[in-house]
């Protein structure tokens, strides 16, 4: 072209997964570096017949445009069926449906952030709540998380040290990257900081159901006694990512600014998957699908904490997660993770992702999450016995 | 709350619908007001075969995650389909899935629009155009139109006179809310314009097939030779609104920011709607599909045309459309065609959208736009019948 392109100055912030590697779709390849649920627990055979009832009793309405909102029903059904687990009393009136919850997250910085805004993350934090929120312009602010989660003694100090915080943005369950999960007692405070410093807690749950010892953590929103909590749920993980069926539980002031953003967006989810999941739900439990992937992802998640307790190096740290899809590794703090994940795909064909993408600043290398949910167990087994003698050769052991 | 919530500026830009209102979901209401296909012409009982193969062979793969660009198989079936019948040559490479054309519109502005950034529209135009750019601080210029759409050389006299024009909108094909055709000759000169000032064109392209009179336009793409042309087609007016399915035809360095802000909004589409969308092109014909609802809205505008003639006073214009939802009335310049839908709700159960919100500067209060695409013929008939004798009333005759 003889002219050239005029972008937006936030164009230049768009920018392509950090964690994508062509590499990692070649069919040999033994992958820890998925974010994905286990495609054969999806309940295709269920839905045969829950889409013909939808198809030829509601076939008219299921195909048409319909609210922004989301089908009434539906949000019906996730109050009395998922919040209410979650340990918040809520309604129809406090939910919206959402494409992903990664939607509920852009939205947040569309709403909340101005250019220079400050937003407090986890340090490291959900990769895609950058991807999200980067374009926004945001002044990210980090707080560090031990073995019960995001350390509230900092988080307060922040808060007091800097105004004009706008958002503080957590995955309070099984976090991903690292598996954390953060204590009922941290949850709390959490809340009842957002509302003594009047900052938004934007609370990111897509594995919050999948907890494999014990109960599921209370919600960060069910401590909420003034609004600050914006809950983002999602039925990626407990039914089935393709449908990109996500909903957010707000205050009906903040909802409504989310609505007129989905409204400009892209209008409303798929009508038809609303439906099939209000049928699917009608028909079938939630709770109990919920229980045979806890039972599914605990068995993949003994045998990759087995595996790792066999053939890694003693120095590297790593966590048993309570639940999600992650772990997350330590190594020495002089190793770069980034060349032993691309050394562990070329000579090893293993895949899986360094640690440094998650980090706000890109300022830390030695960290490599794994993958546990999207990989069998005779796989883990191979693929963390060929990553261990890559890792025994780099500690020289 | 004691704390008061801190919103982003861009946030009181955020605006409701203006043409939604609660009176017009009443059962006993006869609407001209939406904007929607008509649902009996939905293939729902195709679909039905169409959702068992797919969830019995494809189980797995459609319910999973998969590509931001959109299932590969799906853009190779429009790019032969659709893109070939409005006269483009073009392949997968550049063709990107996305939740609705809304979001075509919405990320054009997140991607091309800086605040007090210059962008051109027809005047009238999309009223969702604008709730979708309004977020990003446009600076609107606006170009008139006559019968053959947008007018050129005042297109070319405000490209020549304003600098930092970023982008030129338009929906040439039966525009919402006018219905007004864009010239053969002026796609031409409009994709011309585009390559000789450096301007973006987003050609929203929703009801391009549904033209009742001869055959469809060319795409303003089709004459695009520098790549400035970034065409928006839609499956929602053709096949089925509520499965969110759009495409954007564009050049790979101008889709890969939109896949970049798709991955960051909300990753991809539905996967399993995608596959219901390959299923359904493999079995049945589009093309076919199209002709039979051209038959079925050419037969309603016909009605209403024919229904306008025989009730409304002589001097209201009104359009013939030659495709596409929509006509407009030209009421006489003092009256505020707001207070006429108003009075045609309450006293008559007439649901009817004024103009105004159409206009960019919400200027010009005489129009009215009347759908004849979601009401049947006996419907449309006794509405306008209803509607002339009103506007009888306020012309005094």
């Amino acid at each position: 072209m003889g002219n050239q392109i005029k972008w937006a100055e936030r164009s230049s912030r768009l920018e392509a997964s950090a964690i994508r590697n062509k590499l990692f779709d070649e069919p040999d390849i033994l992958t820890f570096a998925a974010g994905k649920p286990e495609s054969s627990a999806f309940p295709y055979m269920e839905l045969v017949d829950v889409a013909k009832e939808v198809l030829e009793h509601k076939g008219q309405s299921a195909l048409q445009y319909s609210s922004t909102d989301g089908i009434y029903e539906l949000r019906k059904l996730i109050a009395e069926d998922r919040m209410k687990a979650w340990g918040v009393n809520t309604d129809p009136e406090h939910l919206m449906m959402l494409s992903g919850s990664q939607e509920g997250i852009e939205m947040s910085g569309k709403i909340f952030v101005d250019p220079g805004s400050k937003v407090i993350v986890e340090n490291p934090s959900y990769l895609g709540a950058y991807t999200a929120l980067r374009i926004y312009n945001p002044h990210w602010l980090t707080v560090g998380m031990d073995e019960h989660g995001m350390k509230m003694d900092e988080l307060e100090d922040i808060l007091q040290k800097n105004d004009d915080v706008r958002m503080i943005y957590t995955v309070p369950d099984f976090q991903n990257p690292t598996g954390v999960v953060m204590s009922v007692e941290r949850r709390k405070q959490l809340a009842q900081l957002a509302a003594k410093y009047g900052v938004i807690v934007v609370e990111d749950r897509p594995y919050g159901d999948l907890c494999y010892d014990g109960d599921p953590y209370p919600a960060v929103k069910s401590f909420d006694e003034e609004g600050w909590v914006v809950t983002l749920g999602s039925f990626s993980k407990i039914f089935c990512p393709g449908f990109r069926l996500a909903w957010i539980c707000a205050e009906p002031e903040i909802l409504q600014k989310f609505n007129m953003a989905k409204q400009g967006s892209n209008l409303q989810v798929s009508t038809f998957d609303e439906n099939l999941a209000i049928e699917w739900m009608k028909r079938y439990s939630l709770a109990d699908r919920i229980k045979k992937l806890c039972d599914l992802y605990r068995s993949r998640r003994d045998t990759i904490v087995r595996c790792m307790e066999q053939y890694f190096p003693e120095e590297i740290a790593f966590n048993r997660p309570e639940g999600g899809f992650f772990t997350w590794l330590t190594l020495r703090e002089d190793m770069d993770a980034r060349e032993i994940a691309n050394e562990a795909a070329m000579k090893l064909r293993v895949a899986c992702i360094p640690g440094t993408p998650f980090y706000a600043y890109n300022d830390i290398h030695n960290n490599i999450r794994l993958n546990f949910s999207f990989i069998n167990e005779e796989t883990i087994e191979e693929g963390i016995r060929r990553l261990g003698t890559l890792l025994h050769e780099k500690y020289g052991c």
